[in-house]
C-alpha cells in the first residue's frame, strides 16, 4: 500500500440544489442567440439583487481574448453586480471590434439590468479569430434579463457549454456562527484538454460577506489546488476565467482571521476541486480518470511540477489508453521535470500494487497484477520520492484515438 | 509571402556513401544477439584505429540510463577508441546491475579490440526496466571485432533502430588547407516522439584532427541546431546521446581559430541537421513534416521557446492531422509561452499564404487556400513577431492516430 495523504476537512459542508443560483439574491437564465451553429442555449446571465464583492484568476496567455481585458479591467473596483457569459464564439483574436463587442456586451446588459456597465463581467468561450454576432446577441439582452429567476442556474450551466458532454454545476451549504451560508458554481470545460483555446470557465456566487481582498486570496488557493492541478497539457486557453461574486446576504462575515474556522475556505475550495474534477471526467475521447500522485517530496511546488509532468506526457497518457503498465515512461517522465530527483530512491504504485521499489521493477508478475488496475475507469498512480514531507496531486486522462479525432475535426 | 532567412552556407561539402565508416580509419559491424524479440542485429561496434578526440552530448533526464553514465564518466578523459551500443534493452532503471552490466559491455570490447575498457563508449536503447540479457550479448563481442570493415557502417545503422521504419546515416567529404576531409554519422530515433524514452543516438565519426576542447564546443553548437530543435513533445529519453570522435587521419587540422573557415563547423552542423530531420520524418505515425519558424523576434532563444512551445502543442498538432487552417491554436500556443509578445503584432502564413495579418485573422477564403498546402506532406508555418531580428526553426509532425496507437501498443 502507498502511504496516505491526510485529509484536511473539518466543517460538514452538504451538497444542496440549485448551483450558481443556490446563494441567497442570485438570479440566473439563458437564451439562445445562434452564436452556436445549433439552435441551443448560448447566452447566460447571472445577477446579484445587490452588490457583490468580486475576485478573478484569468489566463496567464499573453494572446488574452477581448472578454479578459473587459474583466480584468473592471475589476480593479472589485464590486459586481453581473456576468454575462456566451459560447460558441470566443471572441479572441478580434482586434479593436472585438473589444468594443465584449464592452458593448456589458453595456447592454447593464441597461438591462438598471446598473452599470463596470459592474458586469463578461465571458466568451468558443471558436477565436470570428467576430461575435452582435446583431443576434444584443436583441437577446433585454429579455433575458426579464426572465431572471432562482431556478435559472441549471440553464445557465447549459448555455456554456462547448464540446462538454454535460453541465457542470455544484452548490453547498453550511453552519458559520448560527448562519447558514451557500456557495454555488458552474463551469464548462471539456477535460484539461482545451477544444479550441477556449476551454474552461467558472462562476462562482456566495450569500457569505467577504471582502474583496480577502475573497482574492481565498480564490487563489482554491483555484490553486482545483483547476490549476488539471490544466496539464500545456495549451493554455486565451479565455480561461474563475470569477467569485460573495453578495452578503446570508449575513455571515468572513473574515482573514475566520476564512479557515468559518468553513469559507474549505468550501470554495471543495466547490472548485468539484467542478475541476468534473471538467476532467468529461475530458476529449477520456476514457481514464487518473489521479498523479506524488508523495515526500523536498516542498509542495517540486511536487506539483513532477506530477503535472507526468500527467502531461504524452507518452504516460497513451500507454494509459493502452492499458500498458509502462512505469519507465512514468519515471523517465518524473527525471525529466527538472526536479532534481533520485531516481534509486523512488517506488512506484499503480492503486495500491507496488511497481518499482528504489528505482527498480517489481518484474512482470507485478505488471500483470497493475493490468488490473489499468482496466479501470479511475485509479491513482503514486510515486513515492524519498526526499521531503510534501505531496500533491494532478488529475489527469488518458490520451486516446477519440482526442485525435475530435481535435482533428473540431471545426469541420 | 513570409520574409526570408538566410543561409549562412559557405563551404562546398559533398555527400559521399560510407556512413559511419566513410572517414579514413574507422571501421563498424554489427551482430544479432537476441536483445530484440526478432532476429536482427541489435548490437553494433565502431572502432578508430588511432585513439580519436571525442566529445559526447547527453540527456539532462535525472532518471538517466547506466550507459550514460559509463560514457559520461570516461569521457572526463576525452579520447576513444570504440563505441558499442545495443538497442531493444535500454539499460534504464535497472540499478546495480544495470551499471555493471554497461561497464560489461565496455570490459569485453576492450579484451576483444586489445584496448582499455575506459577507451570504450556505451550506448543503449529499447524498452526500460529490464535487465540486459548479457549472457546472449557477450559471448558474441569477440567475433564482432573481428568483423570490422570499412563497409560496416550500414548494417551498424541498422542494429540500433528500434521502432524506426529506415536506418538513418549521413556522411560528406570537402576540402581544407589541401586536405581532404570526411565527416559520417549514423542515429536511431522515431521522431521528436519518444518510442520507449529511449530514443535517440547519434554516433559522428570524422578523420579531422581536433582537440576535445574544440570538438565539444562544435558538437554543442551542432546539437543546438538540430536534435534539439526536434525533441518537441517534453518527453526526454533517459538515454538520448551524441557522441563524435575525431581521429585526425586526415591530416587537417581543426582550431578554435579555423573552426568556421575550414567548413568543419559546417559539415558538423550538416550532418548534424541532416539526421535531425531525417528522425522527424521517421516520426511516429507521422503524416506531415511540418517547420514552425518564427521571425523577427527579440532574441534567439525567445525564437527557440515560441516556435517550440507551438511545435509542441497537441491542439497544434492535431489540427495539422486534420489539415485545418486553426490558426487561433498557433496564436494561442505562441501566447502561452511565457515570452511577452504583442498578439497585436503577430502576422502568421503557411508557407506563402498569408493567414494573420496584425493579430486578426484574414478571413475564410484564406483558410480555404490554406487547405491546399495543408494537404502537402511538408510545409513552413511561419509567425512574424515584429519585435526584433532573430529568427528560428523547430522542426515537428502532427499528431495522428497512428501516433496513438504505435504508443498504446508499443509493448504488448
Amino acid at each position: 500500500m502507498p502511504p496516505q495523504v491526510r485529509s484536511r476537512h473539518r466543517t460538514l459542508i452538504k451538497p444542496v440544489r440549485g448551483g450558481i443560483t443556490a446563494p441567497a439574491g442570485f438570479l440566473a437564465n439563458a437564451a439562445a442567440c445562434r452564436i452556436k451553429k445549433v439552435d441551443k442555449p448560448d447566452l447566460c446571465l447571472i445577477f446579484s439583487e445587490v452588490p457583490a464583492s468580486a475576485a478573478g484568476v484569468f489566463t496567464r496567455n499573453r494572446a488574452v481574448a477581448a472578454p479578459i481585458l473587459w474583466t480584468r479591467k473592471i475589476l480593479q473596483r472589485p464590486i459586481l453586480r453581473a456576468v454575462i457569459a456566451n459560447s460558441g464564439n470566443a471572441n479572441a483574436c478580434t482586434g479593436l471590434k472585438g473589444r468594443h463587442d465584449a464592452e458593448a456586451m456589458a453595456l447592454h446588459a447593464a441597461a438591462a439590468l438598471s446598473i452599470r456597465k463596470q459592474e458586469v463581467a463578461v465571458a466568451s468561450t468558443g471558436v477565436i479569430g470570428l467576430p461575435l454576432p452582435m446583431d443576434r446577441i444584443i436583441p437577446k439582452i433585454p429579455g433575458l434579463a426579464k426572465s431572471l429567476s432562482r431556478s435559472g442556474g441549471a440553464l445557465a450551466a447549459r448555455a456554456i457549454m462547448t464540446t462538454d458532454t454535460r453541465p457542470k454545476t455544484a452548490s453547498f451549504e453550511w453552519m458559520t456562527g448560527g448562519r447558514k451560508v451557500r456557495i454555488g458554481a458552474m463551469a464548462k470545460g471539456s477535460g484539461m484538454i482545451h477544444p479550441d483555446m477556449a476551454t474552461m470557465l467558472a462562476f462562482v456566487t456566495t450569500d457569505a460577506a467577504v471582502n474583496p481582498q480577502t475573497l482574492a486570496s481565498a480564490l487563489k488557493e482554491a483555484v490553486d489546488e482545483s483547476f490549476n492541478r488539471i490544466t496539464v497539457d500545456g495549451d493554455m486557453s486565451t479565455n480561461d476565467m474563475v470569477l467569485v461574486l460573495a453578495n452578503g446576504l446570508s449575513g455571515a462575515r468572513i473574515h482573514k482571521r475566520n476564512l479557515l474556522s468559518s468553513g469559507f475556505q474549505q468550501a470554495l475550495n471543495q466547490v472548485c476541486l468539484g467542478l475541476a474534477l468534473s471538467i476532467v471526467k468529461d475530458g476529449e475521447g477520456a476514457t481514464k480518470f487518473v489521479t498523479i500522485r506524488t508523495l515526500h517530496g523536498k516542498n509542495k511546488k517540486d511536487c506539483i511540477t513532477i506530477a503535472r509532468k507526468i500527467a502531461c506526457s504524452n507518452l504516460v497518457k497513451t500507454a494509459l489508453f493502452g492499458e500498458d503498465a509502462n512505469w519507465g515512461r512514468i519515471m523517465a517522465a518524473a527525471g525529466a521535470s527538472g526536479v532534481p530527483i533520485h531516481p534509486e530512491k523512488i517506488d512506484i504504485f499503480f492503486d495500491e500494487i507496488p511497481m518499482v521499489r528504489r528505482g527498480e521493477g517489481l518484474g512482470t508478475r507485478q505488471e500483470k497484477k497493475a493490468g488490473r488496475i489499468l482496466r479501470k475507469k479511475e485509479f491513482v498512480i503514486t510515486v513515492d520520492l524519498h526526499m521531503g514531507t510534501s505531496s500533491a496531486e494532478i488529475y489527469t486522462t488518458d490520451l486516446s484515438l477519440d482526442y485525435v479525432k475530435i481535435n482533428a475535426d473540431y471545426r469541420s
